[in-house]
C-alpha cells in the first residue's frame, strides 16, 4: 500500500477504466493516458461496483484535516461513469475485457455530504446501478472512509452515439 | 492575461476568498494558503458573484478537448461557498473587507451538465443567492464559456457553530 497513488487489491484486475478506448481515455480523475490526473481504478464486486483511493495530501477542504468535497464529487463522477459503462456491457452480456467499453457523459450529479471526510485515510466508494433505460444509467454512489459513509451520490449518466 | 492561474480584472479587489481565517484557508478549489490548490478568487458584482478562471491543460474529462466535469463541480463548490459566507456577511450590513468571514460547508450541490465545456477557454462562474435562512444559505451557480451556460448547479451550505 503506497501513499499518493489508488489502491488495488492485487486480486483486482481488468479495472473498468483500462478498456476505454484511447480517445476517451484522458480525463483527470480516470484517464489512464492523464499522467497528471488522478488514474483511479473501479472493479465489480459482485452486483456493486469498489474504488479504493488514498487521496494526495493537497486534497484538503478549508481544514487541513478534512478532505476536499470536490475531490469526493470527482472521485464519484469517475466512479460512478465507469459503473455505468461496465453495466451497460454487462447487460449485453459482454464480459469487459472482451467488449468495448461504452462511452458515457454526466448528465447531472447530487452529492450529499453527510459527514466530514477525514485525509490521510483510504477511502472507497461503492456503486450500485439504480436504472438502465436504453442510453441513460442512474447510479448510486456512497464514499466511506473507515466504516463511515461520509457523502452520498446519485448521478445519472447519458451515452453517446458512436 | 496569463494562463493557468486565475484570472481576475484589474479593477477587482477584495476577494472572498482572501478573508477567510488562516484555520480555513488550505481548500485545494479556493484556499489562499494552499500552494498546490487552484485558489480561485470570487468578487461580488452587484446582486451576483463572479469568478472568472482558466484551467490548466491536465483539467481533461474522457476527451482531450472538453473540461473535466469532476473539475466544474469543485469550482461550483468553491465560488458557492464563497458567495455564501459573503452574502451571510452582506445581510448583516458587515463590508467584506471589515468582517470575519464566517465558515460554512456544503451539504449538498446538484450539478447539470449542459453541454461539453471546451478546454483552453476561460470560464465564468456565477453565483446568485437563493435563500439564507439562519446558518443556511443556498446558492445557484452557473458556469459559462464564452456566452454559452454549459453547466448548472444548485448548492446548499451551512453556516459552522464557532
Amino acid at each position: 500500500m503506497t501513499k499518493d497513488i489508488h489502491i488495488c487489491n492485487s486480486d483486482e484486475k481488468n479495472a473498468f477504466q483500462d478498456y476505454y478506448p484511447d480517445d476517451y481515455s484522458h480525463c483527470f480523475g480516470c484517464g489512464r493516458l492523464n499522467e497528471q490526473g488522478l488514474q483511479i481504478k473501479s472493479f465489480w464486486d459482485g452486483d456493486e461496483s469498489v474504488c479504493r483511493f488514498l487521496p494526495k495530501n493537497h486534497f484538503t477542504g478549508g481544514r487541513k484535516d478534512i478532505l476536499y468535497g470536490g475531490l469526493i464529487a470527482s472521485l464519484m463522477d469517475c466512479h460512478g461513469a465507469g459503473t455505468a459503462a461496465a453495466a451497460k456491457l454487462r447487460e449485453q452480456g459482454i464480459e469487459i475485457e472482451k467488449g468495448e467499453m461504452p462511452k458515457f457523459v454526466t448528465a447531472s450529479m447530487k452529492v450529499d455530504y453527510l459527514a466530514p471526510t477525514p485525509v490521510d485515510t483510504e477511502i472507497e466508494l461503492r456503486g450500485k446501478v439504480k436504472e438502465i433505460k436504453g442510453r441513460k444509467v442512474i447510479v448510486d454512489v456512497s464514499l466511506a472512509a473507515g466504516q463511515k459513509i461520509c457523502a452520498k451520490g446519485e448521478l445519472i449518466f447519458v451515452q453517446l452515439r458512436e
